[in-house]
Order: structure tokens, then sequence, then C-alpha cells
């Protein structure tokens, strides 16, 4: 056998939690950004009172996927206490005692504006934020899509995340985020055992992506993908695919949904990942990257080792 | 926006043939080397009787999957006079004005077997071969599944390889080559405009994986998969999924088989990659990947430009 991989790669850790019940909530997003508030947290709390001690939100759950209502929805996450969204995700993380991915929010900072997932521990506190890596730029619209042009009114985030959870080693991505494998060999490099996708993907890629693209991020990296999209007749511009997904390390879809506003409770045991006779140890892909003929860098790992 | 790719991309070529029809010819395989040449001969005439002029054929065509024969049905490449496999190839393919991209079939060279795909153009000429590189060993074989290492008996090729051909830029995997994202990238990167995999997935990774990572490796590179497989009731120790597929930029499958024998003629048309309104334009992925985070390295180009 010729040369193997020689990317750095953290051993998976074992988690405090092996075992637990995901919940994603697939919910209809209105205008009015109270509503949305008060809707998410009865669906978190549905989701835990079904046992769920890890919650999933969608991407823009606070408000409709419309460009032009961005900034009239984003909140400032410098103080919590003038932040609605972040402070109702707080406030109920810590009173059920769940964590709670919070979907995503719009962000604003120093004139700026992001697409951002906010993730809240068991005591509500704010342990990390993700800031959308790729925004969902179209180039020439296809046939009958609406174009859709995010970067002229969200600014782009600069860093990957892996968050570690009672839950173990948890990466995040937004949407779009998830069309590139690049992220996911990344997260899979950092130790991640799940990857959550809040998305709200259209009509045609939806159709055509959200299930093959999970699956396959799942499979290629022997990982668990979630993902929690709105429900179709959410307010907007753009029909939303909804199908909101949980997906196991061999790419099998475990669960998931029609376009309607539901909330999936998923049982997701890690064993499936790790256990004798499963997918790691058959399929011992990591040991079979050919380093000697492709590499795969994470830029900002290697600098900050240097 | 922040920074975009700095990979070295190379851009699309228009090929002389942009529109033509791929012939896959899914053989059954028997014990008998002589009869699997006077059938793969026959079924490349078949393909071409019926109009293809880009004819694929499976993994190990010649030769039983069965490690313990690979030594038996290698033949050596240096001399092709003494090859009848690739001389079957080179005839046939002249006399019939065809490209053959030809499986694999086992080759001897210095004391070491590979597991090796010969492509040869309309005037018959060998114009390159691919040796698969990423081997199928499997770690702790699942429940029920026959145990495979490949390279106690197959050396791994040290080679990505793409062809220019008549019929564009073509990217050749083997079988276990499709597991692993950066392959397809490299070729991706390199200009290829369709990757061809013989592969020859047994039954549990074929139900998983086969159709699942033939679509992916297409729509994450925006080309188009072929792929091509043994019929099930080939001579060997396991039992082989089937289901040779060609699979169109968007991820879509044009055309997919089942598992008996049979010779499967598919229109291709390359402007389905590039034209307007279509899949490059509208979802430039490329300009949007974020090299400030992660970066894709094709090692042999890289040393060979410094």
């Amino acid at each position: 056998m010729a040369s193997n991989s020689k990317r750095t790669v953290c051993p998976l850790q074992i988690p405090k939690i092996t075992q637990f019940k995901i919940g994603i909530c697939q919910l209809k997003v209105t205008t009015e950004k109270s509503a949305n508030i008060l809707k998410a947290r009865e669906l978190i709390q549905a989701a835990a009172g079904k046992g769920a001690s890890l919650i999933l939100l969608p991407e823009m759950w606070n408000c409709p996927c419309s460009t032009d209502m961005f900034a009239k929805f984003a909140e400032d996450f410098s103080d919590i206490d003038s932040a609605p969204s972040l402070l109702m995700l707080s406030e109920v993380a810590s009173s059920l005692g769940v964590t709670i991915i919070g979907g995503s929010v719009p962000e604003k900072d120093a004139g700026q504006l992001y697409n951002t997932c906010c993730l809240f521990g068991p005591n509500g506190e704010f342990k990390a934020k993700h800031r959308k890596i790729h925004l969902f730029d179209m180039g020439k619209p296809l046939l009958g899509e609406v174009q859709f042009k995010e970067s002229d009114y969200i600014s782009a985030g600069k860093n990957p995340t892996v968050v570690d959870t009672d839950f173990g080693c948890i990466g995040i991505g937004i949407c779009h985020d998830i069309r590139f494998p690049e992220l996911a060999m990344l997260y899979s490099a950092r130790g991640a055992q799940l990857i959550c996708y809040p998305g709200a993907f259209n009509m045609s890629t939806g159709a055509a992506l959200w299930e093959l693209e999970q699956r396959t991020r799942a499979v290629d990296n022997q990982l668990y993908v979630a993902s929690c999209s709105p429900s179709r007749d959410s307010a907007g511009s753009y029909a939303i695919w909804g199908h909101s997904t949980v997906v196991g390390p061999m790419g099998e879809i475990i669960a998931t949904t029609g376009h309607d506003k539901t909330v999936l409770i998923v049982d997701v045991d890690y064993a499936a990942i790790q256990r004798t006779s499963s997918y790691r140890e058959s399929f011992p892909l990591e040991s079979q990257r050919r380093s000697d003929i492709y590499q795969f860098v994470d830029v900002l790992t290697e600098s900050s080792n240097s």
C-alpha cells in the first residue's frame, strides 16, 4: 500500500452523552418577529417534552428568507438582553436543561449583517456562534427561479465552527455551506461526531440536492448529519423545500419530514459511528487517504500551529 | 464576500465532440478468460452498433473479482501483442473507430500486480492507463460480509489519471476510488468533463453507496459521471451489485441498469455542464470556495510546477 494520510485528524472523543434524542423544529416563519420567537419557544418546549435533549432550529427562524428583511430583523449579539431571539434561546435552554443549536438569525455587528447560528448549553450559556461561510449567490438564475444574491445583504463568516458539547463535537454549517465537501471534511478532521445544517433550500435545489448532500456529507465523513428547514408556508420571497432530516454515518436516512410545520424527534446513538464491526472499522477511509496524491489543508488550524 | 478560491483550476476546454452516446457494457464475467474477451468484444460491437462512440467496460472484466485469481489472469502491458485483453480492445477500438475505457484488468509489472484501466483511442492507440489508487481493504468485516483485502494481492497506483480525448477531459477512478471526494475534486480542478468509474461494489456497499457516491461526485464537481459494473451473476467470491449508471452535472440519474448483463446506451451533452442558464453559471461554486479557511492541494501538479 502506498503512503497514507498525513493530515492532522483528531481522534474521536467519547462525549458525556452518546445516546440521546435530537429534536428538529421545522417552524413556520412569519413576518412578525415576536410571533416567531413565541412559536420557536413552543416548539422547543414540545421537543423537550418528547425527550429531546439536543434541539435544532431552522435557518432564519426569526425572520423570513427575504434579503430585504434581514436588516429589520437583525439583532446585536453583544448585548444579549437587547437581543430578544437570543434571550429566549438562552432562557428556554436553561429552564429545560437542553442544548439548543439555534438555526440562524440575522446578526448585526459593526455595520455588517451576518447569517448566524448560536449555540446555547443546558445552563443557558452562549457557547458558540457560526456565521454562514458560503453565501448563496446565484449566478444566472435557472429558468423559473427567483434570483437570489445573499452577499448583497450579508457578509460571510470567516471561521468554521466546531463546538464541544455534552453531545460530542458538533460542526455547524448553514444552508449553502453544505455544498462544499471541504467544510465537512474539515469538521470531520477536527473530530466532529455530528454536523448540523440549518438550511432553507428552495424548491429546485431542494429536490435536487438537499437529501443527497446530507447523505453524502454523512457517509463520506462517517458521522451523523442533522438538518432543519423552515416549513414551506413560511413568509418570504421564495418557496422553501422543507424536509428536515437526520442521516446516520452510513448515509442512511434515519428520519425525515415533509414540508409542513412539525417537530421531529430522532434517536441518535454514536455507537453507530464507532462500534465493533461497524463503519469506521470496516471501512477505515482515513488511513486509506493518499497524501502523496492530494492533501487537504485546514488553513486556520495550520496557521495557529505554526 | 471573503476571499475566494486560489486553487489552480483549469478552465473547461471545448472538446472535439460535445454530444455523443456512451455505451456501458455490464458484462457477465466467467472463470474463462478467453470467453470473457470474446464476450466483451461482442458487447462493444453491440454498443457501437447502437451508436455509442465512447464505450466503458466494468472493473475486472476479464477476470472474476476474486483475489486469488488476479495473478492467473494478469497481463503484462509492456508487450501488447502478448496481452490478449489489451490486444482485443485496441483492435476493436480501431476497427469500429470508437474510444474505449477498458474497465480494468489485472496488470503485472516488475513482480507487482495492479488493478488497471486502459484507455484506447479510435485508431486503436493505447492512450493512458489508470492503476487503482485506493484499494478496497475492509477492516473488520460487517456481519454477513466476506472479508476482502485487496492490498494483499494488488499494489496501489501512484497517479491520478485525466486523459484528453475527443470527448473532452476524462478522469478515471476504479471502484473504491469513488469513496474519496478528493480524487473527483482533483479531476474537476484539472478540467474533467466526465469521470468514469469502472467498479464492482458488493451487495451491501452497493445498495448503500453506489448511486449516492456517483450522484455526489457529479453534483459537487458539476460534471458527468459514468460507472460500469460486472453483472451480478459473474463468477467470483462475492455477489456484485451491478447497476451501471450515468449521472448528469446536477446529480440527476440519466440512465441506470439492474443487475443483469446488458448494454446501456446513453446520450451525453456537455451543454448541460456549461450552457447559459445552466448549472455552473447559476451556481458558481468554484468562485465561492474559501481558500482562507480550507485548501485542497493537487500534490503532483504542485510539485511539477515548483
